[in-house]
């Protein structure tokens, strides 16, 4: 199991391989973000993202199946979940065809001040398309539980 | 049309009404975020979430279309999409059956300095379920269109 305790500032990863497809585009869009230019590529060459292009939280989405994808498949961790994100930014179109995937580094790791049993972590995630362009970025405060004393119970007794 | 010289710091707006259903949540989690207490009440009764909670980024997915639904309802806008999202928090569970709203509030606006025909704004976006207790909350920085100078040729001579 993969405690705070075993996460350090620097760590890397790189996983992830996400097609985009138009289908999966029109009905995030049609489902969440039914703006024109995220509906035709008609109406997305008015603008500038030139075609049709994935909703911003759509790529958001697609990325979080990557991470879940890349948790599922290897050692179980310790983690309660994200309590948010920071400096989240699109910084380029996300169009159908591109072919996604991440790299991770750990920024900082910080010991909670209020819960002994608990840690914190803030992750750089980077978004690259098929260019290694970078096409979204943002930090996630993650929350994990600490390796428990050696000789603690497992259990209260 | 509402342009970015047509907001100011403090200017807040209420909208949205999104029925949270389990159907969705299971939708949403099965392609995006297929983590177990996303996915049975069963697993999501071992965790903090207590019963069936839906994925983070539903929630901000959903918001995204309550915001759409908004702006198609009103004036015009000259908006050109958001750069990204600041401090973004899931400050509480989502659950089948909430009931969803949105406040926002301005919190600053600023003139680019590169384009003198643009300008940002950061907007603080609070999402409330049928209680009135916060469920979410992030400041979205928006890019916009400014009012053209009057006399102005509408299109380049």
């Amino acid at each position: 199991m993969r405690y705070w305790d075993d996460i350090a500032i620097g760590d890397r990863n790189a996983f992830g391989h996400y097609q985009v497809t138009r289908d999966e585009v029109l009905d995030f869009a049609r489902r969440y973000d039914p703006q024109p230019f995220h509906l035709s590529d008609e109406e997305a060459a008015k603008t500038h993202f030139g075609r049709l292009a994935a909703s911003g939280w759509h790529t958001t989405a697609m990325t979080m199946a990557m991470l879940v994808a890349n948790m599922q498949a290897g050692e179980p961790q310790a983690g309660l979940g994200a309590a948010g994100i920071d400096e989240l930014r699109w910084l380029k179109p996300v169009y159908p065809g591109d072919v996604l995937r991440c790299e991770t580094v750990v920024e900082d790791t910080r010991p909670s001040s209020s819960r002994p049993d608990m840690g914190s972590t803030r992750t750089r995630m980077t978004v690259f398309n098929q260019d290694d362009v970078r096409v979204m970025s943002f930090v996630a405060i993650g929350l994990w539980r600490r390796r428990p004393a050696e000789g603690a119970p497992a259990v209260p007794s």
